[in-house]
C-alpha cells in the first residue's frame, strides 16, 4: 500500500481568500528615516551629489516600486493603484531625510504594504547616490501612519 | 536662430561608468530589525501565524528581491551575484527580529544595495504577515554591517 | 505606385478582446506531478535538503509565479488574482509528489494559465532544489482539474 | 531648533490621483514606422531573415510590453488589458514598415501609452533583427492615432 | 536577560556560494511533451488557431522565460546566456508536440533550470492558445536530456 | 506508423549562439527626437508640468529600461551593463527634444539596443507626461549614432 502524506496542514502560506470581501476606496500613508552626516544631508538638498538629484530619483524609485509590490512579497495581492506621492522632509541639523509615501486603491484589500513599499525603495536609493560619501547611513523608524477603508475602517498611529 | 540648451549639467542622474574598473570578489552585509508584539513574535517563533511560514517566506523574498535589485534602484547596476543567504535571530522579550543578509559576486562594482534590499524586503514580508495581528510593527536600523574587495578595501562597522 | 501588403491576416496573434464580456466569479485548480527517487522525496519529506525546505520555496514559487502569469504567457490577460494556494501530497513509494494549485479571480477572463503556472514553476522549483542528488527527475502529467465561473460554466475533469 | 525644510514644492513627480474618476470602456490606436533598406524588407517579407520570423516576433514583443507599460512609464497606472493588436502594413519600394496598435481597457484612466509603448517595442523588435544586415534602420513618425472614453471624449488625428 | 534564539539551522534556504567555482562553458538540453487532440494538433501545424501562430508564440514564450529563470525559481543564480534555441516536433497520430530547448551559457553554475524553463512556458503557451478548443490537454514529461560542462562534466539520459 | 513533422526549419526565432565568440568592451550611441508644441516645451524646460519634473523622470526611465532590454526585445541577450548615460538637449523653436542615450559594457554581444531602448522609453515617458496638454506629440527619428568594440569595430553615423 501506498504511503501518502498531507502537507497541508497549518504552517502553509496562501495568498488569502479575499473574492468575498467588497471593493471599498482604500488609502495608506507610510514614513521612514534616512539619517546620514549633515554635510552630506546639505549636498543632498543643494543638488551637488556625483549620482544625480538624490531626492527626485528616490521619489521615482518609490513610486515604480509601490506598483510591483505584489511582485516583491510574496503573498501580497495584486492592486490597482489609484495614486502614489512619495514626498521628503529634510532636518539639516541632525542630518535626518524623513520620507512619506501615501498609496490608493480601490480594492478587496489594504494598500498598506505599498505605501511601505515606496518608503523603503526611495530609502534604499538615497542611500546608493550616498553611500560613496558616508558608509554609516542608517534606514530608520519605517511604519504605518493611517490607513482608511476597508472593515476595520480609518486608523492612524497616536 | 533656433535656441538650442543642453541640459546636461550637473544635477543629472547617470548610472556611473565602471568599465575601467577591475573584477575583484566582493561581498557585503547588511542588518536591519522589525519590533513587533512580543505575542506575535511568539506565534511567528511557533509557526502558528494565519498567513503560513513568517520567517522561512522572508528569507525568500528577500533572496528573491536581492537578484532584482538593479530593476529596483534607478542607478544600481546589474551584478552576477554568486551568494545570497539570509538569516534572523529573535529576541523574544523586546520583540525583537533582526534580519541579517550577506550577498557576493565578482564585479567591477559593489553588492551592498543587494544586501541592503534583501534586509529591507524580508522586513516587509514579515511586516505583511504580521500586519492583521499588530498596526504598529516598526521596521528599524537598516544599516551596512561590513563589506569586503573593490578598490577601498575590507570595511566593517564599528 | 506602392507596392503595399497588409499582414493582418488570419495566423497573426493577438490578445483576444474580452471588453464585452462580464465580469464573474472564477476559480481554476489543476495539478502536477514530480517523480524523483524515493530517498530523495524521503530526504525533502524529512526537510534534510541541502538547499533548504523544498516543498515551502516550492509553494512559494508557485504563488509568485502565479501572480506574473501574463508577463510569461504572451497572450494571457492580467486578471487581479483574489486568492492563490499550492499545496502537495507525497506518495513515498513511488517517489511522487503530487502538486494543486487553485487560482480565483473575479474577471471577464478564466483563470486556469494561474493555476497552470503555479503548478508548473512549483514544480521547476523542485526539481532545481533537488537537482544535485537526482538527474533523472520528471516533472509530468500537468493539467486543470476543475474550472468555475464564465460563460461556459462549471467543469471538472472526468 | 531644528531647521526643516520641505520638498513638497512644485516640480516633484507623482502618480496622479484618479481614484474619483468613473471607470469607462476606452480604447487607443497608435502608429509608427520603421525605414530600412527595401531589399532587407523583402527579406524580412519573405521570413528569411536569420534570427527568425522578424513581424510575429515583433508582433509579440508589442503585445507583451503594453501589459508592462506600467512597469516602463514610471508616472503610469497600471491597467487590466481586455484586448491588444499589433499589425503591420509593408511599403516595398521605400522600406517602411508602418506599425499599428491598439489596446482597450475599462479604467479610470486612459490606455494611450499602452498603444504607444507597443508600437515601440514593435519597432525595437524589428530594429534588432535586421540590425546586422542594416546599420542605418530608423524608427520614425510614432503618434497616437485615435482614442475613446474618459471625460474628454472620442479623438482622432486630422 | 534576554533570551535570544538563532534560526539559522538547518532547514532554512539560501542561494549557495559559487564564488570559489571556475566559469566553464556549459550547455543544458531539455524536453518535454504537450498532448492534445489530434484534430487540435492538425489545426495548430496549419496555422489555423483562432489565437494566432501556436508554436511561434511557444517558441518565443519559452526563450523569454529562459531568460528570467533567476526571477522564477528562488534559488537559482543569474546567468548570463549566450544561446537559447526552442524546437518542436508533432507527432499527428498521437496529438503530441515534443519540445525541445537547449541554453548555453559561460559562467559558474550550470544551465538546466534555463532550459527546463524554456521547455515549461513553451508548453503553457502552447496550453493557452489551444484550451479553448480542448479542456482535456496535458503537459507531460518534463526532464533534462543532455548537459555538458562544469566539474560534473557531460551527462545524457540512457 | 506515426507521422513525424519536424518544425525547426528556417524562419524560427532563437537567441542566436554568441558562446564562441570573445568578450570585448562595447559601447553604443542612439538618439531620437521629441516634437510638441513649443509652448509645452517651454513649461518643461521651466519645471512646470503638473506631473512633474518632465526630464529627469525620463532619464531615470530611459537608464532603467535600459537595464530591462533583453525582457522588452525577444531576441536580445541579457549585458552586464557598465555604464548609461541620457541626456536631453531643447531647440525651443521648433519644440524638440533630442534625446541621446550612451550604453558601454563588456560582452560578447552589441550594446546598440540598449541605447535604443533607452531613448525610446525616455520618449514615451516625455509624451506621458505632456500628453495631458499636447495630443500631438510626436516621437520621431530614432536611429543609432555611434558603435564601438566586437568584430565589426567602430562605425559612426555618416
Amino acid at each position: 500500500m501506498s504511503r501518502l502524506s498531507h502537507l497541508d496542514a497549518q504552517g502553509r502560506a496562501s495568498m488569502v481568500d479575499v473574492s468575498a470581501k467588497g471593493e471599498t476606496a482604500r488609502s495608506a500613508t507610510a514614513r521612514g528615516k534616512v539619517v546620514l552626516r549633515p554635510d552630506i544631508l546639505g549636498d543632498i538638498a543643494a543638488g551637488q551629489m556625483p549620482k544625480g538629484d538624490v531626492l527626485t530619483t528616490a521619489r521615482l524609485a518609490g513610486i515604480m516600486a509601490a506598483k510591483r509590490t505584489d511582485s516583491l512579497i510574496p503573498l501580497c495581492h495584486g492592486l490597482p493603484l489609484s495614486h502614489v506621492a512619495v514626498d521628503f522632509s529634510l532636518d539639516h541639523d541632525t542630518g535626518t531625510i524623513t520620507i512619506e509615501a501615501t498609496a490608493k486603491t480601490t480594492a478587496t484589500t489594504g494598500v498598506e504594504m505599498e505605501a511601505l513599499t515606496a518608503v523603503s525603495v526611495a530609502a534604499l536609493t538615497i542611500y546608493d547616490m550616498a553611500k560613496a560619501a558616508d558608509k554609516g547611513i542608517v534606514i530608520a523608524d519605517i511604519r504605518l501612519i493611517a490607513k482608511s477603508g476597508g472593515k476595520s475602517g480609518d486608523w492612524s498611529a497616536a
